[in-house]
């Protein structure tokens, strides 16, 4: 690996995200890279969007888990792997466990969606409960290492788990140039850093020079006021969003500092807005989006935002959403802008 | 082209498809073939769906009405063409027209949905709508032909528009292949036929031997009774269903010609059971299906049709739907099976 292979940081460039497409690419799918004229009208843009919805588990989570999970030793991996998520991770972790054949133990708040944890469960994981309100999941999850010394597999904060995640933009690059494209700039949303790192340093590696964005809800925009401190600040508490996917308290210090060393600017959506590229990707593009994996759709569609006449190529990160969410996605999708109640 | 090329009827077999693939190629997408682990538990076989509401336009239609145009001779082709639906085929021939470039008509009932004419407008359509209460749509196209040497393209009964079809099931039994998977069944829906004849008669040339289903709506299994019949015979007036993209009233008799040589099984779906299948799509493989587009995965999940631990390969055929009927389909899912009203 030369110096300038490497990219930005010292630990972590496009060669690791090159092992990482290699390793995971028997278990995972090359996911489409979607257009529509209508769309692109709407918007007043070209627009380019990574259907991650259509990965394994729903979204681009398992990249990232494939990756981590594939570099343990054979003989630590035999001990299993342990994980906490309410979300999108834990069946990550769940389905990478399956695929790759050791004990699976994700750590699950008893207030997660019914339906996460049966995705869970459908994976074969076991399945542990904790309370919020009593515990917290680090203890969980330190008791049941303390007794079975399982590896942890992190959410975000992991070199491995970034070039995972970073398959995405990886694929995302190579899809375009196969086509002929040459987007002006790139769109992702961002919780803890690990899929807006990972995709960003792979865009920027096949487009040099290339605008690079990272979404974050109105009002949580942690890695913002991150990259704005020079350090990891926490959000503030986190009120009801349909956002969830990407309103978590902290961001990670690696994708921090990649994220840092890249220059990227910041954008944030609200969940008026999110609904709405909800709906968007329903009626233009045909997949199921949640509101976080429509954040960078719902940005480009901001008009203040200055996407206009410009070739866009954006990912779209997820798709497990409550269908009570999505029905309230097209309904608002059908009042006009700026007419929500909530 | 031998004869063992030439498939089950004279004019019609897999070298016609194979031609179709590679005309249409520059203009389509190759579609996903999505599998779900949590699906196939719930359905009790091993499915493979390719999901061609992902295809451009939202409907394989696209397939069809390209191969014929591109079909056309150039110089006639520059007189334009003409189509007539209410649906997917109105959309996939305004594509194909402004795709190719030529002036392209369609003749739409005043009746339609808003949505269905807007997505002819996007592509660049002229639209002429008719009364249906008052006139046919044959009189009014006649009409427009009469005036400007327009060629028509017929939504099934073609057998240009049944190979560009039947390359959905070209793909699909490549991606199978390239996968290692031998399916032991392959399920499509079927209204005028264009579909399924294509479709099966790729399958049939990969997979000799493949046990071959048709999908009709419950009470309107025109395909079927011809079929048995051996010639046309139109459905019973046609109340209202979700189904309405496999409602039409009559079937082609070149796919119902195809079908017969084949020897093909038919099977119905009601409209919970195919609402209950979008609602499957939508939580297992995360994109849009509309109920007809459905339909072949609703065959799979009636346990007396028979699919048990088998390996089934299907087609979802499209996945243009009304919001309020999606809406109803995620919510039918959530009562037990059996609870519907309607």
């Amino acid at each position: 690996v030369t110096a300038e292979q490497r990219g930005p940081v010292e630990q972590f460039g496009i060669a690791d995200i090159r092992r990482a497409a290699d390793r995971i690419a028997p278990y995972v799918r090359e996911t489409p890279v979607l257009t529509s004229r209508a769309l692109d009208a709407e918007v007043g843009a070209r627009l380019f969007v990574k259907a991650e919805s259509l990965q394994v588990t729903g979204s681009f989570k398992i990249r990232g888990a494939l990756n981590k999970v594939l570099g343990i030793d054979p003989s630590t991996l035999g001990d299993g792997i342990i994980a906490y998520s309410a979300g999108n991770h834990a069946a990550a972790v769940a389905a990478a466990g399956t695929l790759v054949g050791c004990p699976t133990v994700v750590v699950v708040p008893r207030t997660a969606p019914r339906a996460k944890v049966e995705n869970c469960r459908s994976w074969g994981a076991e399945v542990v409960f904790y309370d919020p309100e009593s515990e917290t999941r680090d203890e969980v999850t330190d008791a049941i290492v303390a007794e079975r010394p399982m590896t942890f597999v992190a959410p975000f904060d992991d070199y491995d788990v970034m070039a995972g995640a970073g398959t995405t933009g990886l694929e995302l690059a190579e899809q375009l140039q196969a086509t002929g494209v040459t987007p002006d700039a790139v769109v992702v949303s961002c919780s803890g850093g690990g899929l807006a790192s990972g995709v960003l340093v792979a865009m920027e590696h096949h487009f040099p020079g290339i605008e690079k964005y990272i979404v974050e809800p109105h009002g949580y925009d942690k890695m913002a006021r991150s990259l704005a401190a020079g350090e990891v600040r926490a959000n503030p508490a986190v009120r009801t969003t349909v956002l969830d996917g990407i309103s978590g308290p902290v961001p990670g210090a690696r994708p921090l500092r990649v994220l840092t060393e890249l220059g990227v600017s910041a954008l944030t959506v609200d969940d008026e807005q999110a609904l709405r590229a909800v709906a968007a990707t329903y009626q233009h593009l045909r997949f199921v989006a949640e509101p976080a994996g429509a954040a960078a759709l719902a940005a480009v569609g901001v008009q203040e935002h200055g996407f206009a006449g410009r070739d866009v190529a954006l990912v779209c990160s997820g798709g497990n959403v409550d269908p009570a969410v999505y029905t309230a996605a097209l309904q608002v999708s059908s009042r006009p802008a700026g007419d929500a109640a909530g």
